[in-house]
């Protein structure tokens, strides 16, 4: 799409020369043919180091554009951005797409629903009752159970095990809010990454990125019930029990043990081998790696049964 | 069904005329047409304004009546309305339904389940194994991922997003406790009522209710495992974040705010513009608007801040 | 299969007799056609009186093994437990089974999936998109509502409702770990028993047992999002409200109450007529049947509620 036919869509205009775009990405990441777009200005300097051509922003940032930029002012570059997203959204099903291709020594059974475009490896099974959206590649000897269901263009690696009813890239939960107070969907237009050797229990969700990848790693173990919100990174080994969620964007290292009910709030970094006993209530990053963790808020585990004591005796 | 059958059904005498009963509903809420109940006097009062013509009452009763009454005199009032409201429960498919519509432009994937008397919009998606109930209403542009299942005469509004798995309109959970223990089903005869503009995340459940409908007001916005209890009432564009839930009869104004992992007792009244902090849980009712809550029990929030200041020094 | 198969596969050798094994099981439970296993001198009594005749052993309890017995020994007991179950996992379809049989006045929907071996009883209901597993067994007069899966294997009784998405018999979550931080799958070839009467909310996952069977006894009614892990047992005519989870081998007794968003560790006994109020975590075994508790630190329910008003105190 050019770049003039989004600004007419956002009912602006463009500055600078039309450019042809082919998706957005957020102000770091993107490249010189992705739209992108900065709505303050403690992002001057990454906005002016940017590798993109084309930006959504405030007037108040375009001294900042990169030299040779073409741009949209916009009022509120937030919701101006979340409505370009629709513009770049992928239909929900590609009908186009090519044929099925499955490997040799795969089961799939004919109450499964494969979109075109699905690449499917050997000796995968695949269950009655899911769905592999178009474009949906599945490594060797992954085991798909009824009633899951992979959402368009998310990868799964290897001797991978999906439990019943698990959905893997739905749309991860962001919206821009209007001062009316209504909420502006901003199309998730990322996908799901699960690398090889990962399994997933029933009824958990894994939500696509707005931008690039949600990635689990190699050798990742998840209960029933986990959710994992868009653009997370989750590292290699990493174990989660039941019930337990993590917020947007939030990296965890490779063999971290996260126990039942446990959340981790956005946009955090945890450093690898850190273990979390039950209903950890994470909203902090941790830097020291090899930790243990307890409560909400969060605590060294010893700290908080010292702490857990101390409340006790309150009583007494 | 005429209310000497329900009589004969729960093997008690009725008093009065016999009539014709349409349904049942609460006592607050019930016409002339429905069979309603009161289980104790401290209802006397709305028991002697209801507009219903039948009821089921204890003996202690009656004297609180409207004039000229039908009613069925019971020795433990919950147990016989839970085996009342089986009699009154629609059948799990209506196959003598009409034939099923579609809108023009509509996409119902062959492998999604419609049943008869359902209802669906113009431009709108169904994909493959979604459940569709008997006589359920879809809007114009909804769309309704895999695996979906929406049960039986709930209504979903237009330019709706239901994601993969999240089940609409399953029943409320309520029962009726013997002497000995055991649980009586109260069938749950109501619906869900969902609104324009509402997004739901992947597997999350909103149940019927008992009577009447739980209701999901305009531009609501839900992450993943949500769940609303029956009867609930979600004000127009409140923002539930993942792995929160909403007790039985619960109402929260419009633009409420609930971080991930919070919870709401049943039978609350929250005002408008509330917000609560990741894991609030809320056990009373809320009547100033535009606070902002944490903790289990709830508090101000930085009432709450402060208090974990304090019990932090507990340790020191 | 042959012990000397087992050793062949583990690439280990064996000593004793060469013996047919039909299963593994654990120590304390295991038959004579079973292989077993022990991983610490602490179960050296157990070992000592076992009723199993083969065995994974380290070597430092080879001196208390029964007379005769056969025995691997192993460098790392747990690992080689692990590699040992997948030796005995059941395939995912047992597609040589018998026809499925259905009894008088059930109605299976043509969109639902029912493998080989399953049994339905009379007047059964299963809904489109539902998933009934090789050799499952279902009750008289039982519903599954839309979406849900049962895996192979499992029984479900009579006058039960299941409702949609809800997952019986996904793999509980164990697993070995190596020195390296790998996870090394502990196949689950156990199953789920459902007894008579019971009814599960939507979105609920009941893990199957690692050996013999996951019990919910009858009567039991489960809310929503209810989290089960393998080997647990619920007591008769037991209550869970939404989003509550219980770890693995944990058994409750009859009658008790578990409000929302509650949580109980692994390898627990709890005394029959138990209440916990919401988000309890229960982490010690319960002897005295009938108390009240809440909170996490789980404590008596008066007790927690003088605590936080002593608590609330620290703020003034």
């Amino acid at each position: 799409m050019l770049l003039s036919e989004v600004a007419t869509h956002l009912k602006s205009d463009f500055i600078g020369d039309d450019l042809e775009i082919g998706s957005m990405n957020e102000l770091s990441l993107a490249s010189h043919t992705q739209l992108t777009f900065a709505t303050h200005k403690k992002y001057a300097a990454t906005l002016s180091s940017s590798q993109a051509k084309a930006f959504l922003i405030p007037q108040n940032l375009i001294e900042y554009l990169p030299e040779g930029s073409s741009y949209i002012v916009c009022e509120d570059v937030s919701i101006s951005m979340a409505y370009a997203t629709k513009l770049f959204a992928p239909k929900l099903i590609d009908f186009d797409a090519k044929d099925v291709v499955v490997g040799d020594g795969s089961f799939v059974d004919t109450m499964a629903k494969v979109e075109n475009g699905a690449v499917i490896g050997r000796d995968v099974t695949i269950m009655a009752g899911s769905y592999i959206g178009s474009n949906v590649v599945i490594g060797d000897r992954t085991t798909i159970y009824p009633n899951v269901t992979i959402y368009r263009d998310c990868v799964i690696g290897s001797d991978c095990i999906i439990h019943a009813s698990t959905i893997i890239g739905a749309d991860g939960f962001g919206f821009s809010h209007t001062k009316q107070g209504e909420h502006i969907k901003i199309y998730q237009n990322g996908n799901v990454v699960i690398e090889d050797d990962v399994e997933i229990g029933a009824n958990c969700a894994i939500d696509r990125a707005v931008f690039n990848s949600t990635l689990i790693k190699k050798g990742v173990k998840f209960d029933n019930f986990i959710h994992i919100a868009h653009n997370c990174e989750i590292g290699e080994y990493s174990i989660f029990v039941a019930q337990s969620g993590v917020g947007g964007s939030t990296k965890l290292g490779r063999n971290c043990v996260v126990s039942g009910q446990s959340a981790f709030s956005d946009h955090l970094d945890i450093a690898p081998f850190s273990t979390f006993s039950a209903r950890s209530g994470v909203t902090k990053s941790i830097a020291k790696s090899g930790g243990v963790y307890s409560g909400y808020p969060l605590m060294d585990h010893r700290e908080w049964r010292r702490l857990q004591a101390k409340i006790a005796k309150l009583n007494s």
